[in-house]
């Protein structure tokens, strides 16, 4: 059993390598989805008093620390790219979902691939505040990035309004009101 | 306060930027302590049935998110370079501590510094396995890719047996166990 742990342990080393469009605050490269997780992780119980329902902050943690794990094999969707086949993509997540917390034996697996799929279906307060928090990070960058791929793509106010807006209200109103002040602060001088 | 927690929280960011010894699996490049903070809080749920003491897994968690985080200031301290002044080191770390938690609301600083300072102490079981997997992670990475480390600084098997013996064998005999076999492996061939 140890074996398939620690084979399942070395093969999340690959998330280190996938690449995300964000990039870090100091804009010496892209982040990677490691430590975009670890970030978030942070983000958790830093920000969770601000969760318009009660969340359990430790559940909230596992959802985010878990769920960009499919991306090892499906890679990570852009937001701003239009044209991704949403359904080959959700198909792919899932292969991926099984493939890879299938390296753990069987209980373990059952319990990292429930939280993935919480995580995506966005049906439990904690879910939803991952999201939040998930859509707020990339955000967060941006804004200190002077713009960051929202600058990249050409992406206007009212589209990142409509991107980011439905995740981050989703979990927290307090938190999409700090993020829109802070979005319309970029575009309203975006050289700063 | 929330301009305090969203501060703290883009402060985070710059430990993207820390690089540690170890290199990833596919030896693209070495590790950044961000990433290794994630794997690390990946590695408590999935191996914290072999600590032995009963530990409280989300505890072990928290402990490991924050652990690295005064790395923003005080840098990695290589397990293999002599010389290091330690306690330089540990007044560094000290003060950047209170410098980087010292940026949140009084409340989650103290919560933060509390768990960072559990951590170093090691008084406790979830620090005790904490720890355990703090040295694990790095020794699987260098099994995983030659040697790593040990190879580029010329360390033998009976050195690797000090450096990482006294802390996984401090948390969980059965993971020792493994570890020394994974070792012993690699020093019998070590050109697998």
């Amino acid at each position: 059993m140890i074996h398939q742990q620690l084979a399942f342990l070395a093969e999340l080393d690959r998330l280190k390598s996938v690449v995300r469009q964000s990039r870090l605050v100091n804009c010496s490269r892209r982040e990677n989805s490691a430590e975009h997780s670890w970030h978030l992780a942070m983000f958790a119980p830093v920000l969770s008093e601000h969760a318009d329902e009660a969340v359990d902050t430790a559940h909230v943690v596992k959802l985010l620390l878990v769920h960009d794990i499919v991306e090892i094999d499906a890679g990570d969707a852009p937001i701003h790219v239009s044209g991704t086949d949403k359904e080959a993509l959700e198909h792919a997540e899932r292969a991926a979902a099984e493939r890879i917390f299938g390296l753990l034996p069987d209980e373990q697996a059952g319990c990292l691939l429930a939280l993935w799929r919480e995580f995506e279906a966005g049906g439990t307060p904690e879910a939803r505040f991952a999201k939040a928090l998930d859509r707020l990070q990339p955000l967060l960058l941006n804004t200190l990035t002077n713009g960051g791929t929202w600058t990249e793509n050409g992406v206007t106010e009212a589209q990142v309004v409509e991107r980011y807006g439905p995740a981050i209200r989703g979990g927290s109103s307090v938190l999409w009101k700090e993020a829109i002040a802070l979005v319309g602060q970029h575009f309203a001088s975006p050289s700063d």
